[in-house]
């Protein structure tokens, strides 16, 4: 079947969908529709991701689930929150942003999380995990101080429970036992809790009908009434059917922190989802809706195989098929990890949650004793990794940017501050492209600055990576970090040699000019310097190996040159670049110096190689920043 | 009584005591002389905290705990982790460190927490809460991995269960069967679980009995040699008991995630806790001791008021009276919002277990339902601001500076990126002398940096406290960050008017000389001015009210000013006085400029004024610093 644009595929079958402006046109659906709206959100899904690229199983998962949170509630007045906001594609669908679908993870188009400058219905940013119960509690509490009925509602993964703010989140619900707080656990198959078995299901079948809830509500509430002795007698009854239920089947991690439990229920019949809701919504306390979904629901090869449909590229919607994976930093890491690992039993890799994506997968099957996934739980991958590293063994903690943020205090009093050997090996350093400002990993060069203790490696090709391991694992005494980008390495030019030395310098030596970088745009630094220098001017280029602490000797490279450009990707304000320049002004180098870095903002998403040209990072961009200023004298 | 000195009082009595090296010399002691030994720790703590200040109660509580694991376990081969470390002295005096033990807590004596650099026994520095479980299971699966017998014991407070960090480890934790760890978990009374009850300690006596658990580890180890049916069969046991122990008494937290419990012991009866590490040491997979004990046990004072004992001044050790605080800036803080209070009734106030060291007690009291203990969650803190926010609320978060570190992340995703309005008063900001390294607040100022949208006020003084609240209540859009010290304001300039701008400028307008500072180390820079200007200098003083982002206009103040001296009580690398540089640098004011802040280190305790005049930020330092440039020219 021949067709000319993907818009038009979409258009072609949609009679439901493209009618839904708002979560109100879902309401007036007859029940008997809501299947129908189903197929054909996944259908607009699997379409537009298979040539945008996306989360694609995650979402697949959560189409029924949306649709009865849209039915059930009122939003925005009750308000849902997507923990991390990887499964918001539906709610996008229902709630006014069908027609700008296509432009799913575009520049300038729709983002592929939850942002409350795209819609009403978007109540905050979302992009990392296990924040959402905190963000709905605080919503529920505020309602109840305002004296309004609305609920909060918490939409979050299994995979998010791993994180302990979850913990922190439930414990303080507990307390809360008048917020209108619902949690609508989306449990796609991480076992959760060895207590909800099968006893639990049985029992959930009766409990999750509305009419049950119902009733309960109603025979609290009369009982509550009469003052102390009823509110007493509430309790009593609580603490009556739970002991009652420990003794059928064990109680589980939810109700022993006080927040009522439901489920589980089937997350793929919207009848089901709604009646469990609604009776949700009569408890009007704290309470858990457990759901089961399938990952990849509807869509076979994202069912099949989940993790390799959960942040995928564009794809072959009709097989399924997906383009290999180019040689990568990741991969590489993984690769040169997995080498040193035979020849040195001490060394061990953690992970949080994302073997896969940190290039892994080998070093876990053939050293199973020696790797660690440790969940969501970045804040425990440190002092973890502190013991393992006082007990002789060498610990490498491979991690997002991003999400390393979650343990900026372990990373100053357990590794810092600690000062022995472990290595942090920082993945999708630098712009991330598609994914948008909650990933971008532009801020760690400013946090590590601020650190004492840690050496911080920038590699921008293989080679520096490689040589940046060996020199962290043979050459240091004290913890290191080696940062390095998403993707392929670019170019490298013949006469860049990749010694292992703290910094390199390229160029002429008698320079007017200097450019000053590190990372991966060296590789764009280095065609800047041909282009300028195939115009006569004399210029140097130094790239930065080490980037925390700077190469103090790297500067006095620069005392004869007339203007220093310094180019980061990262951000500007606290980043590397502004200590180099105030190690350049206490070594006495007068050079004149202009940085260009990501000034103080979120960087939106995009192809990375648009955003650095936006921002002047790559040899466009440095050329008109060089000529800006060298022009003028 | 009188006496000379304080080493004599200490030396009067400890028979026992003095003669203890090692650990080795407390287990060649007989157990009967085990209480006395407790009596005279008890009694060397007493008299020097009651001169040095220092953890009491903390203290107090677990002296007969540390005596009993220094007589059960083999450290340092077995590895005693003290999560936050508030409760080490006795573990101190039982390591050969008695006749320091007066040096406590003074600079360049010994320090309040452990610290590796004091003694072997000390494993890692400790300051922060809630880390211990994670070292301890790091160094247990280490301990596997090398095939080591070796045990890894965390020993930790009830308070810091609130913490997520607690629930990563333990979920790890419960997955590794294996693993020789020990969790001691000293109770004194918060309450963590409301299923440890009444019938618990019932069954505890029985189950703590070594007897008991080394009859249950040989019939678990005879039954597992039988392969696959015996490993099932003995899992099966186990869920047998699990099952019967939850018809009597309600499952706990601990074995839900797989860690066996044994509990509660008497925290005070050192033969019982002796029996019941024993028994831990033989179950050979994690278990959790559960300690009870009592928080200033042995000095009456103490055990009434623990609050007021926990960290505490010198006081009079005969009678207990602690000298009442001078005002301070906490309480100016709490003053200020209880004011606003009662006019908007948006206000709400959030506190990470910390009512009382920020002066929130009144509020706390008179406005219970807009008042947020979250426990040790300052994870949770940010996004549940978030959720007030979002529903018209004003949130107010005040958090110590070191700890605000644990929501980093929250507060880049949860706080800057949602660009919503919340403020975040950040106490203990700077130098906070005696507890040292782990709880200065010399760090944000250099992570504020770093993150965008964020406003930071930076007070002097309690009017520029007043109207930093004022403007981020209601001359701000977004999240706004008020830091102040610990202690009292300094001494205030007649000529200084607290007008609530971005910056002040004091001093000749035709200076050639410029200090540029922040925060309350702008009344030293006061007297630096006055003295260079009584020698004939011409001096200007720009007092930066707001740091972040840097008010442009302030650089100006300095385009004919010879030289420009920046003092900056935070971190340097990353930290407001670069930034600074770089806006000159960009605005093209060429005075010479000079930065003195913390390098890259960790400051050790001492007394507040003592540090600031080492590192040269006092008036005298300043002084240096500027002649050292000045007198060279």
């Amino acid at each position: 079947m021949p067709f000319t644009s993907q818009k038009e595929i979409i258009d072609m079958e949609h009679n439901l969908l493209k009618n839904i402006k708002s979560p109100d046109d879902v309401k007036k659906l007859d029940d008997k529709q809501l299947p129908q709206l189903a197929e054909e959100v996944r259908d607009v899904i699997i379409s537009t991701v298979s040539e945008n690229g996306g989360h694609l199983a995650s979402n697949l998962g959560a189409v029924e689930l949306t649709i009865a949170l849209h039915k059930v509630f009122n939003s925005p007045n009750d308000k849902i929150i997507w923990d991390v906001g990887h499964q918001v594609y539906t709610h996008k669908l229902l709630t006014g942003r069908y027609d700008r679908f296509t432009t799913l993870r575009q520049k300038g188009g729709m983002s592929g999380f939850s942002r409350p400058d795209e819609s009403e219905h978007d109540i905050v940013y979302s992009g990392h995990s296990s924040v959402s119960i905190s963000t709905a509690l605080g919503i529920a509490t505020a309602n109840k101080v305002n004296g309004k009925k609305d609920y909060a509602v918490a939409v979050i993964g299994d995979g998010s429970l791993t994180g302990g703010l979850i913990y922190e989140a439930i414990n303080n619900a507990g307390r809360m036992s008048d917020a209108r707080l619902i949690i609508v656990l989306n449990d796609n198959g991480m076992s959760i809790s060895k207590n909800v078995g099968h006893l639990a299901k049985r029992l959930a079948v009766m409990r999750s009908r509305s009419g049950y809830f119902r009733l309960k509500a109603v025979t609290e509430k009369v009982v509550s009434k009469i003052p102390f002795v009823g509110r007493k007698l509430s309790d009593k009854l609580f603490r009556l059917k739970t002991d009652l239920k420990n003794m059928i089947y064990q109680s589980n991690f939810f109700e022993d922190f006080g927040v009522r439990y439901m489920g589980p229920i089937d997350g793929h019949n919207i009848e089901q989802l709604c009646d469990a809701l609604e009776g949700a919504k009569l408890v009007e306390k704290p309470v858990i809706v457990h759901v089961n979904t399938i990952k990849g629901k509807g869509y076979l090869p994202a069912e099949e195989n989940p993790s390799d449909f959960h942040g995928v590229g564009p794809f072959n919607k009709e097989n399924g098929d997906i383009p290999p994976a180019k040689t990568n930093f990741s991969e590489k890491f993984g690769e040169f990890l997995y080498n040193q690992a035979p020849k040195d039993k001490r060394i061990c890799a953690i992970t949080a949650a994302m073997s896969l994506g940190t290039g892994l997968r080998k070093f876990s099957e053939e050293f199973p004793d020696r790797f660690y996934d440790v969940g969501i739980a970045e804040e425990h991958a440190i002092p973890f990794a502190l013991g393992l590293s006082k007990s002789g063994l060498l610990p490498v903690f491979v991690v997002y940017s991003t999400f390393l943020q979650r343990c900026y205090d372990q990373l100053m009093h357990d590794c810092a501050l600690q000062n022995t050997r472990m290595i942090i090996a920082v993945d999708r350093a630098g712009i991330v492209g598609d994914d948008g400002e909650t990933h971008n990993g532009i801020y760690d060069t400013a946090f590590f600055n601020g650190i004492p203790n840690i050496t911080v490696y920038s590699p921008a090709y293989y080679c520096d990576l490689n040589n940046a391991l060996v020199n962290c694992l043979y050459h240091s005494n004290g913890p290191c970090v080696i940062r390095y980008p998403r993707g392929a390495e670019p170019e490298k030019p013949d006469d860049y040699i990749c010694d292992g030395r703290l910094f390199s310098v390229l160029g002429d030596e008698d320079a007017d000019i200097a450019i000053v970088t590190y990372g991966r745009i060296f590789a764009d630094a280095y065609k800047a310097m041909l282009t300028l220098k195939a115009e006569g001017k004399k210029v140097k280029l130094i790239k930065l190996n080490v980037i925390v602490p700077v190469p103090v000797d790297s500067v006095f490279e620069l005392k004869d040159v007339k203007n220093t450009f310094f180019f980061e990707e990262g951000v500007k304000s606290g980043g590397v670049g502004e200590h180099f320049a105030m190690t350049m002004l206490e070594n006495e180098i007068k050079s004149d110096f202009c940085l260009t870095a990501f000034p103080d903002c979120f960087v939106k998403q995009g192809k990375t190689e648009v955003i650095l040209n936006e921002y002047n990072l790559d040899c466009d961009g440095m050329l008109k920043v060089i000529r800006g200023i060298i022009d003028e004298q």
